[in-house]
């Protein structure tokens, strides 16, 4: 395997949504900044979502606005409906990101509607993306496992990434939300969903809540996936597993990668360092330890 | 892969070995009769170094005198020497393990001897044991990277593995003990040894310096390795990385393990139970994301 992944940056949103240290907008936009140096291409910036809902990231639109927007590195955001997606256009936003769980009953208690609601609310925000030339990335959430209803049939993951694909979406990050997969699971999801969209056009996301992301990551690796999501310093935690780790370390996959002769464009060191520096300002120590072992004395 | 997997427990020796915090005899002794309560099969009881080496250890002869030996439970333990020996099968042990590193500058850094003469000081424990009926397992440090010498060639690990082997050990330990190895790079070890030595008489030994062990383990179990070690609560830290993590845990181990269908015999949530009992008598989190997943809100 002498190949390149892309790495999907998601520490700025998904990481710190997680987070109860509540970090503040010029450090959310040196973050970004600090992130975009590394050599990454993606780097999910922010969620326009209702401050409501996410008081962590109430300051969406100025931390869009504030960054150093580098040509080659794109900066999706997440979007919930129409008025989010009113809300990032307003600051100029290009790329957007929507989200869908495969399990029913996760659906039905985080947005109070079934999959295929969830599936509708978001048709007109992504027929007014496809108007205005904005790419849109989809997020199926809880593939392996839901914390409302346990199992979640691979044909409910291949239903909804599909019609997700079947909208518009470039590409869909298939989503373990409560990290409790394990490789053979993780793979044969992997590849019922390839057989409906093509691999190129699917990307794997970890949360690290039992320690298997990096196993199952090795898993899709072998299955041909390129496309890795993953969050600096592992940041993120579980809200459904106190005290339980978050995502999948950006620098641990960068290691695994390179490890196994794959090229990302990522500078290991200076991830790293990023890494440990969002961890002092979160007030804890790095949650990945790439960036621990290469700490400095 | 529906199969049955070998734990090697040695968070008891290699774990505390390298913590700080000293563990009271009594303590020990408790972890070690937990453990076997939990279905695991071997447990590394202790090591009968010089007490100067390792401090923390030397309460070996009272640790091992005093466990409740179960039955189908074997409690190796770790001898660098004759004296060693002659200390260990005075309290009566009938299964010890010795170790080689692969690495010539490790060993002439920490034995002040070459490889070469490291096995032959070994030859007359290895001769006292057979002739005494006691069972030899054998140790192969820095299989995939050393602290001094940085690589360490395929060859010599064969060399070192086949001549333990040779010797009359009955089990030989790959071990990464500085955690630097990748899936490739532990696959294409564990292969080139399999040419020596059965695989069936052969175990990996992953540190998670840089959270790579269980995608190596995963990467290992494809090419038919069933012996695991793995130490409860990922004690450990690594001497050549301050602050890194230690042994890779063995809760996230039989996680993996029993997701992908295999068996080990080893009951996941008594065995989180006492890493975080064990966690807590050295003062500090788990080191493994099982237990912290599992724990009781």
């Amino acid at each position: 395997m002498t190949d390149f992944v892309r790495l999907v940056e998601v520490g700025p949103r998904d990481g710190l949504q997680n987070e109860s240290s509540i970090i503040a907008t010029a450090d959310k936009i040196a973050l970004i900044d600090r992130l975009s140096q590394t050599g990454l291409q993606s780097i999910e910036a922010t969620s326009f979502v209702s401050p409501r809902w996410v008081p962590q990231l109430a300051d969406a639109a100025e931390v869009y606005a504030g960054i150093q927007r580098r040509d080659g590195v794109s900066y999706p955001v997440l979007v919930p409906n129409q008025q989010g997606y009113q809300r990032a256009r307003e600051v100029g936003v290009t790329e957007i990101a929507v989200f869908t769980a495969a399990s029913e009953a996760f659906n039905r208690k985080n947005i109070n509607a079934g999959i295929e609601e969830s599936l509708q609310r978001f048709e007109p925000v992504l027929a007014q993306a496809a108007s205005d030339g904005v790419k849109v990335r989809g997020y199926v959430s809880t593939v392996l496992g839901c914390p409302y209803q346990g199992q979640v049939p691979v044909a409910d993951v291949v239903r909804v990434a599909s019609r997700l694909h079947a909208m518009g979406c470039y590409e869909i990050s298939l989503g373990d939300t409560i990290g409790v997969g394990t490789p053979h699971h993780a793979s044969q999801m992997l590849r019922a969903v390839a057989q409906e969209v093509p691999m190129t056009a699917l990307a794997v996301h970890f949360h690290d809540t039992y320690g298997q992301a990096l196993a199952n990551i090795l898993a899709c690796l072998e299955d041909g996936v390129r496309v890795v999501d993953a969050a600096v310093a592992g940041t993120g935690g579980c809200p459904y597993a106190k005290g339980a780790s978050g995502n999948v370390a950006s620098e641990d996959v960068v290691y695994l990668l390179h490890g196994m002769g794959m090229a990302t464009g990522v500078d290991l060191q200076a991830l790293a360092a990023t890494g440990r520096w969002l961890a002092a300002l979160l007030g804890r120590q790095t949650g990945s330890k790439v960036g621990k072992a290469l700490a400095p004395a």
